[in-house]
């Protein structure tokens, strides 16, 4: 009943910079390239450990011991089975959104995994109910998504296995063979480094729907919404489309200076946050050059004249590559084809989203902001009716 | 680029009060007891206009011209068929969802039916098309959740009669048949004023996936989910569980009495914005006092029973019904299973979601709000490895 006395706040347009939650999962401190999860570098995290310890670590506030990570992992793989009912749907489900609607695919087939498990609503659940959906979501979403994705090829989908790592897993699922160490490392380190970025549009969805209590899932669908909106960004399959487009390196400048000329952008540089380098394009480069070629060289060499005429044709405005772009070249390098880019994404994210909704759920707060009525005044009388309408 | 060096800002938590958006849909005065659709009392438009006239007005900004409404009503009833291929899927979605969980069922049915029709981002699509998809989205929803009500009970759905009204075809389409012409006002009065109300949650995550420009139906999916949270509201069917639970009429006040000395809420009464009686419930009291009948007189008789037990019990506080309480009352005199009394609520609002979702889309920005970081300060350096992890 607390609403009614009161006036309203005017912010910023889009809520920019104001304060929609309190947060300890993390921050990003775009002044200084540095973002974090919890008191430790992303970056760090991604390059030194596990995707299972990060997430330990969001779900949880702290980096796993060695036997605290294999009873997570041990969890993780209870975790990831489809109900019976559920895989007879996907076939349909992969027919419906196999034109490129992965993540449309994703939301039915989670909706229905929370069917099929009979979800109830976040505020009806246990703190411990509430991390038990969680890590179901989470590990679910890989072997949906490889399932849709090889359902969609004609392909009989490969059984997640319990000897591979999280992210050896998902690269075996995907591609039906088990990775290469430096793929393992390479594709670890970039969706590590995806599980989470501050209060984004998605984030923000899911935290949201979950502050009304709804179930998890419910929270996780309005989160992959707000993925596949193209202001959302996230999208590193865009990224290689401009390698594609320029074709050989010696064709850069001239499609660089017809793009700008033209308004458009080049996908993969700029980000709205970071001023210096994107510290997770930093890391991903590196991974780049380690697996070599010319494929890696190319991208190394479109990035440094990119950025050679930006500065030569933007100046003043400091355009470095932003995540999206070694995003995709190193999933390229491991072996993911380019429809699978965002979905990956996706599955990393997802264990942010969920560590979002659980603060949320535990604030217990409807985030419920108002609106200003700017139409005409009201009321006006109703006009009579020209004739009589059934 | 805009948003480096700008500090943050603290607002009231959940973000009461705050301002996200500017709107020239309607507002609720809470004060007044009063809510409109653009310069309209919504009350008037639910008791003297059809709702498709509303719906109208929320799209367009006019209400229709006869001719005007004819071609919108022939507009809906051409926009309300179901692919196919999404035919096949709902009796598998019905099986999953038949526990009571008919808004998932809906949420996966509707992106089913975006994903056939080949949905777009809003941003890539003009304004004509978005009105064309509002209207897709909103007229199929009805028919999508009669068919899997009719599903889960093992009977063949109705087809949609296009001789009969929007409200009246909805009803025909649940119950199998052709509603009284005191049914269809009813219901109607309930819909029309059950298609707007300010700012909710629902709304308010509808237009957060619609600011990152994401497809309408994924919007749509957004809101229903938070809809189907405790703290949305809107549970009409808890109304009548107070009524059976109380049994007759002699044992209301030792129900009221127990109810509130446990602490427990009496469902139906109190509402976050009216400190008045709700509008709604006034209007709806009458339409249901026109059917008359015990279970009417019971329902008032309790309604006056409550208020004064509330008076003694809670001094001070006015406590009125709400919407949910009378909405309970009419839905079941029009013959409406409790089961979709929350999807008729839906059906309705679906109206209100899409149209705020077009005004969202053609603001363009997106809606990110940013976080305040709580936890310890960081970076720490990552700890060493107790012991070797794969």
């Amino acid at each position: 009943m607390d609403r009614m006395d009161d006036t309203l706040i005017d912010v910023p347009r889009g809520l920019t910079n104001v304060v929609a939650a309190r947060t300890e999962l993390g921050d990003v401190r775009g002044h200084e390239g540095f973002y974090h999860y919890r008191q430790y570098s992303a970056v760090d995290l991604a390059r030194e450990r596990t995707f299972e310890e990060a997430w330990h670590l969001l779900l949880f506030g702290a980096l796993p011991t060695a036997d605290e990570l294999a009873a997570f992992r041990a969890r993780i793989a209870a975790a990831r089975s489809i109900p019976p009912a559920v895989i007879e749907l996907l076939p349909a489900i992969a027919r419906l959104t196999s034109g490129g609607d992965a993540l449309a695919g994703l939301r039915m087939a989670l909706t229905a995994v929370a069917a099929a498990d009979g979800a109830r609503p976040l505020y009806d659940e246990s703190a411990d109910a509430r991390v038990e959906d969680a890590i179901r979501t989470a590990a679910v979403t890989p072997v949906l998504l490889a399932r849709l994705h090889a359902l969609a090829d004609g392909r009989e989908p490969a059984q997640p296995r319990d000897d591979l790592g999280y992210v050896a897993g998902y690269l075996h699922l995907v591609t039906g063979r088990v990775p290469t160490q430096q793929e393992e490392r390479a594709l670890s380190a970039y969706m590590t480094a995806a599980i989470d970025h501050g209060f984004n549009a998605s984030t923000f969805a899911a935290r949201v729907i979950a502050s009304t209590g709804a179930d998890l899932a419910s929270a996780v669908g309005g989160a992959l919404g707000a993925l596949s909106g193209p202001l959302h960004g996230g999208a590193p399959s865009r990224a290689l489309d401009t390698l594609d487009e320029i074709g050989t390196p010696d064709r850069t400048d001239e499609w660089v200076r017809r793009t700008l000329s033209q308004g458009g952008r080049v996908m993969g540089f700029g980000h709205a946050v970071y001023r210096t380098e994107d510290p997770r394009s930093r890391m991903l480069r590196a991974f780049a050059e380690g697996f070599g070629g010319p494929r890696v060289d190319f991208a190394v060499q479109v990035e440094r004249r990119v950025q050679e005429l930006l500065a030569e044709l933007k100046p003043g405005r400091e355009l470095h590559t932003n995540v999206e772009f070694y995003a995709g070249v190193v999933m390229e390098l491991c072996g993911i084809p380019r429809s699978m880019f965002t979905p990956t994404f996706a599955a990393a994210r997802v264990v942010g989203w969920t560590a979002h909704i659980l603060e949320q759920a535990a604030d217990g707060k409807i985030l419920r902001p108002s609106s200003r009525y700017v139409g005409p005044a009201a009321p006006e009388p109703l006009p009579a009716r020209q004739e009589a309408v059934r």
